[in-house]
Formats: structure tokens, sequence, C-alpha cells
């Protein structure tokens, strides 16, 4: 199914992809009222790839933070199924896709307070109450798990924007809005309000294409992160399964389509995609298509999968 | 991604699922009102295999012909794929899970006629309509393709069970109610009786579970069927994506997430999946679990997944 | 509850009334596709008032024949109730206001196949249904009850528009698609087809103001018509609390609200309105609001309701 | 409209009504998780009827105090259209029946956070939102109301129960979720938590049959309250029209067609009923049908307006 990497070398192939597809005009959107998502300028654009055999490429503003947002949902997921049975986490959230837009609480009332999947808000909400049972501090506890997986000695590294954080709960009131209708339906164990701050905390992560490449490393190497096992093989198939069929809000399906690959968006413009055994890949471009997926990096990895043949399909 | 097959041979491995997973009871449903599909015995269990190798693997009531319902959608998508600029068929219906039961209008009402995806029965009339425009008996042009990738030189092949479809077009109030719809809103070119025709008659053909797999193997060899290429390589991956993302009915992610790979069910208990680049597989067992997929089919790829390590994640 | 008529007289009143409503400009709009209904000059504008005593008073166009359309769900409904117990009616359809648009097919799938009121076109098509198990020429009975109400005893009085009829079945899928639908849930027992004739002819019927007045008279007299009882008084009674909680569309609210009297609308145009044991009102303008109501009408209805003091709350 | 008061008196009506309709058994439910809704013994049954001219009838349980929960909206609208400009108010809630469970976040969704009426309880937080611009404790702005309505010159007279306020206020996540969601679309301008206090205040007021019959007679006198105003003759009739067209959750068109007049039930199992002119009616009876109206306050209410005619239409 994957093909091995021709020539030409992939940091051209990046550095190509780079040139192609750095925005030159104002298209697309960035969400409305959030300060800091639309602050960055339009036409940044970086992309990063980790490869399973420990090389790293990357081209363009590959080294800019940038806020995860909705790709922390991938994580937070994966902290929450390495820290417990499994089991327990999969009778709280179930793995479909929404079919609605991400926020809907229309699901929601439905199913009975079950969410459809873990990347839509209400499932991500789920899995950070899930994970505050063993780690109250969730989002510091994720925080701590991309900088050990990024491998930040010295410097920087993943950090939460902490005052980017304090705008959101600000205006979080659709979160606590699902928060509360959770707990309405006895799915949300600790206070909404609680939940509520660390999931917000959790988006507002700060880290760059090449550290996000690394830290998604382990879904593309059967779990295993850089410093051992994060998930089982089965459920880092199973979080791969959740990327494509989930991961891209209402065009997941277009985006399976068009690039073949798991992958997770967010708000802030970033996208990452795995290749199951080869690399994880990480794009960022803040402007954004209707669907809320970054216009320029859906259409750098849709080029990327041509080129290369990388996809599942 | 995909691990080589090792010992012990596929055919001990598919003649041990069998053992394995052949109904002893009658648990699960069957559909009601379809007395045909309701008159094979519970415990009636079939597989095979067809690898791009060339070979044919099957165990149980693997030659026994069964009813392919909605499995004839990747045979009716790919030949209306075929037949056209694919442009023009993807302006009709998307390419997102649906989210909702494989039945639902509200979908259609809420998208104004463009059915979500090409396996919901609404897109699945829209692609009959669309066959149509080259092919006005699309349920035959289908049939012969059909016979010709199983290879039937002599013998019966695959053949409509005109009764059935005779029955179930008296009781197809449904699908009428959706082809009049789609044709409220300007999305059915031909006349709504004329296509729910074609529609249940490509859905009573009735086949064996190696014909199936050796029909379906085109999808695993790139698009390239017995004699020539069906759909090109580009449209090949991107069928896969579809039954992967809505192939399942409202089991797609949850099937996703358990076997990892692309597959098509239908109420006859049938299901078709496809490991890119190795094989095509098909499952037979009558009785349905509550989402509509064969439950001891469903379970047997499941096992066979895990046995085999094939999945795309 | 209901005062009086006190000075002026109500034939100065309903001049006035015109004087101040007649549209002056195209304000507004009318159903697109249907030809017949957006023939009529957008200042057409009449209205009559047929009251218990056995006067009829009328202004402007009230002598004009307009498509009477959805103002004939209630006159069907009461045929329904007049031929049959009306246990059995009311156990295929419900009361309930709908609380969406008036073609909606998701409340109909929510509620397996029972619609929520008589007057939104599913509704229709089950009361139709039900007419036809006595009168399978449903729509010439309601014909001929409308013509002996009306009182035309020479000259024309109320007709089918058999051209208009005959484009409109030819642009009825929506109406098939319901009816499809409901056959589907079991709830409708003639053909789909025969049944939305009927109810497409019954809406093409053409009668004017002064025609409408006098044959809604009988809902104002607790059911007893121009020559004897049509429904009981209960009904009678029931029939107004339908046509003021479900009778305008989705501004049934809105309308109780401003007007505050139990009324019925068409897209044609025409507004029925009933003052229990005084009059019955036909007001007519061809062109509509957003929620299809007669844009001059409502805003006539609720300016009679101010200055007679007619409502009932 | 209405007919006269004939013999028998109406004080024997009453106590004949409580003959027939006093329960004999644990028919029907009562709200699950709220203690103080399940105390009451079944059998608790009592109406009472405060009449325009001045006179007070009742009978059975008519002066034991009960929870009024959602018949508090009818106050608290009025004292929210007393209190400013009704057009602002307006331009916040629609008037619009709901057409689904009296919870449901659905349409709040669907119409961008514009609650479809008063009565649902998304529209009560917004009028209680409203009614707190002026007097930021809202609750005991509507029970000064009620106190003053009701005459209560000594004695105890209606009062908030805090015991029961506390509980409810404990598990009001759903109303939370309600106000969180309302704020997030920018229509509500308290804090969440401040209008859900007032909200849950409101609805644990207790008070008697009689008490209540008295309160709600200025909607029967043209908005003339016992001290003078509440609201005007027109805002009266609106009112009136509200509590037709969505007093009575989703049961609002059943009980029009049966009882026909307005009415506002709460799950504490009383009915509050206006008949125009005449006078105002109050029954209470704890168990609840499956709408959430009182299963034989309902019946009483049908059997009442059976012998003596009132109806609106």
């Amino acid at each position: 199914m994957m093909t091995a990497l021709d020539s030409p070398p992939l940091g051209l192939v990046l550095a190509d992809i780079v040139h192609s597809h750095r925005p030159r005009s104002e298209a697309g959107s960035v969400p409305a009222g959030i300060p800091h998502l639309s602050s960055p300028p339009f036409d940044r654009f970086g992309i990063a790839v980790a490869t399973t055999s420990g090389d790293v490429f990357s081209a363009g503003d590959a080294d800019l933070p940038f806020s995860i947002q909705s790709i922390s949902k991938v994580f937070t997921l994966a902290m929450a199924l390495s820290a417990d049975d499994p089991g327990r986490l999969w009778s709280r959230v179930l793995r479909e896709p929404s079919g609605t837009s991400f926020n809907s609480l229309v699901q929601l009332e439905v199913e009975h307070g079950i969410p459809r999947n873990p990347f839509i808000n209400s499932g991500a909400l789920v899995v950070t109450d899930h994970l505050m049972e063993r780690f109250p501090d969730a989002a510091g506890h994720v925080l701590q798990f991309l900088r050990v997986q990024a491998g930040q000695h010295s410097g920087q590294g993943p950090f939460i924007d902490e005052v980017a954080a304090g705008n959101e709960l600000a205006n979080s009131s659709r979160n606590l809005a699902l928060a509360h209708f959770l707990k309405n339906f006895g799915n949300l164990h600790r206070s909404a309000e609680a939940v509520v701050e660390n999931y917000v905390r959790q988006c507002s992560i700060m880290m760059s294409c090449v550290e996000m490449a690394k830290a998604g490393l382990f879904l593309a190497r059967g779990g295993h992160g850089a410093n051992g096992p994060v998930v089982s093989r089965s459920e880092a198939k199973r979080i791969g399964s959740i990327m494509l069929t989930c991961g891209m809000y209402d065009a997941a399906g277009e985006f399976a389509y068009r690039v073949g690959l798991p992958g997770k968006s967010g708000v802030g413009g970033g996208i990452l995609v795995i290749v199951p055994g080869e690399c994880a890949i990480c794009v960022w471009s803040p402007r954004l298509d209707s669907k809320g997926n970054s216009l320029a990096g859906s259409a750098a990895l849709a080029d990327l999968s041509d080129r290369t043949g990388w996809s599942v399909f």
C-alpha cells in the first residue's frame, strides 16, 4: 500500500510543497472572536514530517508555534486510553462519525448524552473528564506528554498560552452548555466548570509543526512513543480509525477521499496526519475553509499524498 | 502496514474461522417482510478470499448464492464512475458519513436533495439514475460486469432473482418516497419508478462468496479488473475511502475501529471487504445485528483482521 | 368575549380595510413554479364576512375567484369527520402544532408515519385517503359541498381549475414522496398516486371571498351548515382549535397572538377566519409573507380584529 | 361563545368534579428525582374558580399549597411585559408552538438562540433574564405579585419552598446547559447561574388552587388585577393566545381540542386555565400523564368544559 520514498528526496518535496501552497492572498477565514487565532499573518505556512526511521524533515514556518486547538483531542484521547482500562472510556463515548457540525447538541440529545465520538466537543469533554479521574490537572498531563515526545531538552517547546486560555475560557458558553448537558445525562463526573477549564487549556497549547510531527509519531509506530509504549498497538490502530472517520469535522469523508490518511485538524490551522508505519506529518497555515479545516493545509496534504503515494487505500 | 501472510496458510485460517463463527443459534435478526432474506437457515456461513496474486481461498458455504442487496452499491458506483466523467456524479452526491440511519429522509431535506454519500439509499438512487443515462438497463449492466469479473464461463454465476425483485418492488414505498423527494429537488433525471426498479433489481442479484470476492478484487488492484481497468487508481482509492467511512450503515466507525478495512455490507448478510494491494474478502451469514450488518460476518472479519494483521491503520 | 358590532357599520369597516390594505407595490412573494398562482396582479385584495344572522358583507375583489389551495384542508377534514366515526380518523393523525415548516418529512419520520396535524401536507393526505374510503372522488365530494354551502343556484360558483390541477400534478414530487412515505408506515390505504391526485384537485378549487365566507360559516354556527348539520358541535369546536393552533403554517402562534381567531391560509393568498358564534371571514390578496401566508391579508385581519374587538381571548 | 352559568350552581358542579375525578389509584407518574414533587399522596385533588364578578368557588384540596413549577412562567411573562416595553422582550423570544419536548435544545440551535416561545424552558430563562434587568430579585418580585393578587392579608399565602428550591438548584444541569447555550447566542444578559437560580426559585413557589385562581384572574379581566392594571388588554389577550398554543408542553393541541381554553400546566400537578371575560380556574392533582400534565386535572377540565360550555371556540 505504502510506496517507498523514491526520489526526489522528501526535503525537496516539502520545500516545493511550501512553494506551491503558501497562501498569496487572504482566502479563507479565521474563527470569529478569538483574537489570538486571527493574529498570525495569512501567509504563514509550515510543514514537518517525522519518520519512523527517526528522521525529521521540514520546510516553511515549521518551527513557529501555533495554537493546536482540537488536535489536542488526539493526545487527550491517547492519555485517557493509556491511563485506564479502555473499555471504561468506550462505554461513555461512541466511535461513529457525527454527520453534523462539530458542536451540535442535537446528536447528544437524541443519543441520551453519549457523544458520537471523542473528537466532537462533547466527546472531548467526556474524555477530559475521564482523564481527570487519574490526573486532575489533565491539561498539564497532556502538556508534559507533548514536551517529552517533542524532545525538548532545552529552550521553549510546547507551552500553554495562558492569556489565550483565559480569553477562551471567558467565551466558552457553548462548551459550558455541553458540559452541563452531559452532566444532566450523568456522563460527566467532575464539575462542568473544571472540565471546561481543562479542556480549554489543552486547546491553548502552542507548539510548532516539527514538535507536533514528533509528538504524533507514536501513532505511526504502533503506539510506541519516544520513551516507550504510549498505547497498545491495537489502540493505536483504533485511534487512527477514529481520526480517519471523524478527524476533520464534517469533512472527514472528503479528506479521506482526497488524502486517504488519518488526520486531525484544529481551528488554529494545524493538521496532524498519520501514515501508519511510515511517518507523522504536521502542516500549519492559519486560514480555514468553510468546515473549519486549514485551507492551504488540506490542499498541501492532498498534493503530498499524490506525490508520495501515501494513502491507506 | 500489511504484514505478510505467515503460517498458518490462509486456507486453514479460513476453515478455522468457519469453525469458530458459524452460528450455533438463532441470534440476531432478519429483515422484516422480505421472505427471501429470511429463508436461509441461520447457520449458513461462508467466506472467500481472492488475492491480487490470483489465488482464491474459501471455506464454509462459500459457493451458495445469497442476495447481495446493498453490496451492489459498490459496483453500481464503480460502473457510474467508469462510464462517465466522475466530476459530474460527485456534484450530485457527497462523500460524508451520514451519522443517521441509512434510510433517513431528514438529511436529504437539510441538505436540499444532495445525499450525503453514495451508499445511503438516496445516494444509491442518484448513482443508479446517473448510470441509467448511459445504460438504461443499469441493473443488467451491473450484472454483466459481475458475471465477467466472477469469471463464470459456464454454469450459473451471478443472476437476478426476479421473483424476489418483484416482491421487493411491491414493497418499495420508502425508496419511492426517496426517489420522488430527490426529484422534487431536481436531483433525479429519470422517472422515480424506473430508477427504483433498477435499484431493486441490482439489489436482488444473487451470487456466492467466491464470486463476490473475485468481483471485488479490482478494488484491491488499483481499479484493475479481470479484463482491464474498471476505474482509475485514484477512483479505486476513493471508493475504498467511502467504503471505510460509510460502508457499514451507522456502524462504519465501529467497523473501522474493530476491523480497520474498507467494507460494504448488505441486509442479505453479506459483507465485502478490501485489503488494498492484497485481496478482496467476502463473508456471508444471514442473521443481522441491530445496525443491519451480518452478526457472524462482522465478528469473523474482526477475528480475521487480528489473525492476519490486515488493517489499513 | 365578543363585543357587539357597534357603529360604524361593518360594510364601511370593510371598505376602509380595503382602502388601507390593498397593496400598492409588489411586496411579498408568490410561490415559485406555479404559474396560475403568480398570475393575479399584486394589487388584488378582497374581503367578505358572512354572519350567523345571515348577512354577507364584502368589499374589494370579493367576487373574483382565487385558488383556495390549503384552505381546502378545512373542508376535507370536515367532510372526513362528517362521513365517518371521528375516532377512526384521529387514530391516524395527531392534533399538535408542527413546529417546523409545513412540508417537513422530519416529523413524519420521528413519529413513525403519524402526521402531527391534519393541516400539514402529510396530514392532509391522510385525511384525503380517509375520505376516499367513502367517497373515491373525494375532490368532487368537497367541491359539491362548497357549491351547496356557497348557495350557487346558478352561474359559476366554486369550480376546479383543471388546467392548474394538471400542472400541479405534474410537479407534485414532494407530495408523492410524502404519500409513499406514509404508505411505507402503513398509514395510507389507497394508492399514493390516487391520493395525491385527489389532494391536488381539492387544492385547485377556485372560489371567491364571498363564496368562501359562506362556505366556512358552518364553523361559526356550531357545525350547522346551509342545509343542516355538517359536523357535530363538538367537532366544530375542535376544528376551530386545530385552525387556531395549526392553521397558519409556522406562523400559527404569531397569528393567534396578532389576530386571536382560528384561521386557515392557502398559498393562493386566501385566509379563512372563524369568529365563533359571530361570523366567517375570508380575505384574499395574492402575495405572501416568508411563512406562506397572505401578506396584506394577515395585516388586514389584525386590523379588523382590533377594530371590531373580535378575538377568542 | 360562552354560555351563561345555568343551574346547577358552580359550587355543586365543582364538588361533583372532585367526586368524579379524585384519583382512586396511583395511575400516572411523578417527576423522577424531585423528592418534594413526589411527596403529595396520589389522591390529592383540588379545584377552584375565581370569577370576574368577584366570587370564588372551590372544592376538594383547594386550600393545600402545591409547587406551581411552570405555571410561574405565566406570571413571570406578565411581570416582564408589565415592567418594560413589550417589543423589547418579543425580539428575544418567539410565540410559536415548539413541536418538540419542552426541554429540547434542538430548536434553540436551529433558530440560533431565539426560543420558540416563553413557556419552553429556554424561553422562560430569557423572560426571567429580561425581568431581572428591572428587578434583580425576579423571583421575589413574582412572589410579591402573587401574594397581592391572592389577597393574603394574613396567614401564609404564597411562599417559596426554599428547601425544595435548593434541591432543584443542585440538579439543574439541564437548565444551566440551556442558559449557557443562550449566552453563547448572546440572548442572556445576566450570568447563567443567577438566571437559573431566579428561575428555579419562581418554580418553587407554593400556593393553593384558591390562591392561584385569584392570582390568574387578571388574565380573564383584560389584564386588570386586584389593584389595577397588570398588563394592557392587548397583552392579556396575547398571553392567552400563547397559553392556548404553547401552555401544555407537547399536548397544547390536544388540550385546545379537548378543553378549548388557554391553560398552563406545571409538573407539580397544577393547571391554570382562563375563561376570557368569565373566570380563572385552577385544578391540582399531583400525578402526571406522559406529556407532564396532571392526569386527573386534564380530565377534570375537559369534563368541566363540557358541563359549562366554557370554550373559546
